[in-house]
């Protein structure tokens, strides 16, 4: 672990008195990822000459780690030929990644300059369906046949020189390219005997993924079995790539920064948040907004049927706010708890598991209610400075809204998933919005009934 | 991949009929992880039958895949030599987990018969502070010494046997077991030469965490440099364990679940929902209900303050909740947007960015609110049966408060991060109490303004 500060003092140092030679020996030192991450603290106008002073064996593997903002600002500086060399370094899920996070113009001259035998494998990647399996896997693997020894296949594993986690688990396919079979590295080191086939230690029994298959399915498989590779097929069985350790994680991080998007009441980006343009940021935004906004005609309705009864009776408005808002907050706590048991699988969709959720959210809620009244009624006779009636019909109203808010907020993520929906929908906004019609006509209701109004 | 429904089924009927030879042949050709799932579908009656059909020696491996339900379940069935011997057959970090997730008398029976050879491993584990990387280590991997061959390394492994993900990074350490060095097996299977050593092949800049650093500290490595393991040192350098890719995917999903718990306003839980009790769940969310309700004085009083004022001109009422609700809403989406990327790093806090979220935001926001006014004064004309006057006070305190919100959203945040506070917290529950009262401080502004009360 390296000084980030100290280190990017020096190189920028260098970099002045252009000391390119020492600064080439610096950064042979170091690892590519600390190198990409220092591109994106340097300044914009040095980056194109510092790249330039990179080894060349180092740059595409540099290249691969840096920001997309960074790696944007490059290509614009590098030429054709640059960029070329750069493209034909990368692995070809980074070059697919790469084309996956920029914007068209970018695209364009990307896939001008991809070399052409990597230029095929690109574009039957690009041509999997958003979110399927094929998206995400790597076309570079080790491929071998039931008939090698171990020093076959090790000299097989020297020759395609592929990245490492793709090496480890090995699939083994027929003439046809079938898979037919999984050994791993371990398997052929643990054999004492150097001369057994692959075909005599292999399990035959691979679990694979078809490449249409959704990302989060191949995902959840490599969790579940605790697999470092997956292989993916095509529709006939035909071995075309393997799902690695990153990508899964990368597939995980982009789900779940899918999920708090939804959860937030917005679309989530493709994209990070710098690369994403201020009209798709919008986009994303506003739909939702105007959704939630115009459901709200209910609450107004409500209000505007109670209008005159409130003119007359003014101490209730000033409570309106803290009966939607602990409605809106406890039916919150509810439905995310439940959306992230539903997204780690801990919840299925199946009526025992419902029932328990039922059971335990209403324990909690009559709990949760009951302390919340008893907390709102000494603090509205401390400091709100009005009569018995009015704090008795607020408390009473929030111990029943929490109820029910948090009954609501468990079951909508259920209910969604239930009839094909993203659970995540059902969090806070769309909770809040409904929260807040039931928990006014409760309120009116419980005035009514000990106001007398 | 197997039907899961259909083997259900068929492995019941077995145990019905007693079938229990045949039953132990189907679950031998199954893979552990599938049994474990399948414990989690069946009758709780069957489990301890079940498992004792199970082969030996897939017990402990199917044992460590099961849900800590019916790990607990088996646990009260199991007889003391039972247990120790699940116990012994548990890779050390497989029983930790067990017993962070078990309840406080069935660790009691945990402790008490792990095997003595294990517990002080388990122990020493259990000692770290909580978040540690000490907690999520595993104690068993393979250590090289700088003589080594290849040959003398692959009959270090063998004799090892450890769990796979735990091989393929080996650890280099010299005679007082210090780290030096990190050696591959792929860099071992890419030397031509078998009779290179160790110490030529291994790489001495080795990248490692501290036990006590923070164990996103760890994660966070692993993922920038792409690490399947990540070698965890005592204050004196000492090799004491390794972190492995599946660990590090726990401790993304717990991270995951705590940020989502924390952004629906509650504290996240250490066991699964179903794990957790009743008095537990409450606990982590009253408190959090309890400071929004409080929170909520102020905008009581705003209310109070304009009490007269609002009788007297009761069509203002009605619209108070969509103002609430969107400000809300417009500053949630802000806040869990920056969350995220402050949770993904793409955002730092830093000068630049900073600058540039604000710059973004303010943009973004702008459209927003003119698309929200705008949808909302035909919305008002069209549904509400309002004057023209009520409808433009509406939307222009509508586009302002768009604005403000989705500043303090995009800030707050920040500042959390800054002073050192989770960013988490600064989301949507506690945006919403803020911009409540803002929003009806403009409103009721607006209204004076533009209707003249």
């Amino acid at each position: 672990m390296f000084e980030d500060d100290t280190m990017l003092e020096t190189i920028e140092k260098m970099l002045e008195e252009k000391e390119y030679l020492a600064l080439r020996s610096t950064l042979t030192e170091m690892q590519e990822a600390d190198i990409a991450a220092l591109f994106g603290e340097m300044r914009e106008d040095d980056l194109p000459l510092m790249f330039r002073i990179l080894p060349k064996e180092m740059a595409a593997s540099c290249f691969s780690y840096m920001e997309p903002e960074v790696q944007q600002l490059l290509i614009e500086e590098f030429s054709d030929r640059e960029l070329t060399s750069i493209l034909d370094g990368l692995f070809v899920d980074d070059a697919v990644n790469l084309i996956e996070e920029m914007p068209a113009n970018v695209v364009h001259r990307i896939i001008q300059n991809v070399p052409p035998d990597k230029r095929s494998q690109i574009n039957m990647i690009l041509r999997y369906p958003k979110n399927s399996t094929g998206t995400i896997m790597t076309t570079e693997f080790v491929e071998l046949r039931e008939f090698m020894t171990r020093d076959d296949v090790f000299e097989n594993i020297r020759r395609s020189g592929v990245d490492k986690e793709t090496v480890y688990d090995c699939y083994v396919t027929d003439a046809a390219r079938h898979l037919i079979g999984v050994i791993s590295v371990k398997d052929l080191i643990m054999s004492e005997n150097g001369e057994v086939t692959v075909g005599e230690l292999m399990e035959p029994d691979v679990i694979s993924v078809n490449a249409m298959d959704d990302r989060e399915e191949a995902v959840n498989i490599m969790k579940k079995y605790g697999f470092i590779a997956l292989p993916v097929t095509d529709s006939e069985n035909r071995l075309i790539g393997i799902v690695t350790g990153d990508d899964a994680i990368e597939v995980l991080e982009e789900e779940t920064t899918e999920d708090i998007a939804l959860m937030a009441g917005m679309t989530a980006s493709e994209k990070t948040y710098f690369m994403t343009s201020v009209f798709e940021t919008w986009k994303n935004r506003v739909p939702w907004l105007m959704f939630l906004m115009i459901s709200s005609v209910f609450t107004s309705k409500i209000l505007q049927h109670f209008e005159g009864r409130l003119a007359a009776n003014a101490a209730l408005i000033a409570f309106m706010p803290v009966i939607m808002g602990t409605a809106g907050n406890a039916g919150g706590q509810s439905s995310a708890t439940i959306i992230r048991a539903l997204s780690t699988e801990e919840v299925k969709i199946r009526i025992p598991d419902i029932l328990r959720i039922i059971w335990k959210e209403l324990r909690v809620a009559f709990f949760c209610g009951l302390t919340l009244a008893a907390g709102n009624f000494l603090k509205m006779l401390a400091v709100d400075n009005v009569t018995v009636g009015v704090a008795v019909t607020v408390s009473v109203s929030i111990a029943a809204i929490v109820v029910i808010a948090k009954l609501i907020g468990a079951l909508l993520p259920i209910g969604a998933r239930k009839i094909g929906l993203d659970p995540a929908v059902m969090a806070s906004p769309f909770i809040t919005t409904i929260c807040d019609a039931l928990s006014l006509l409760l309120y009116f209701r419980a005035a009514a009934m000990i106001l007398g109004i």
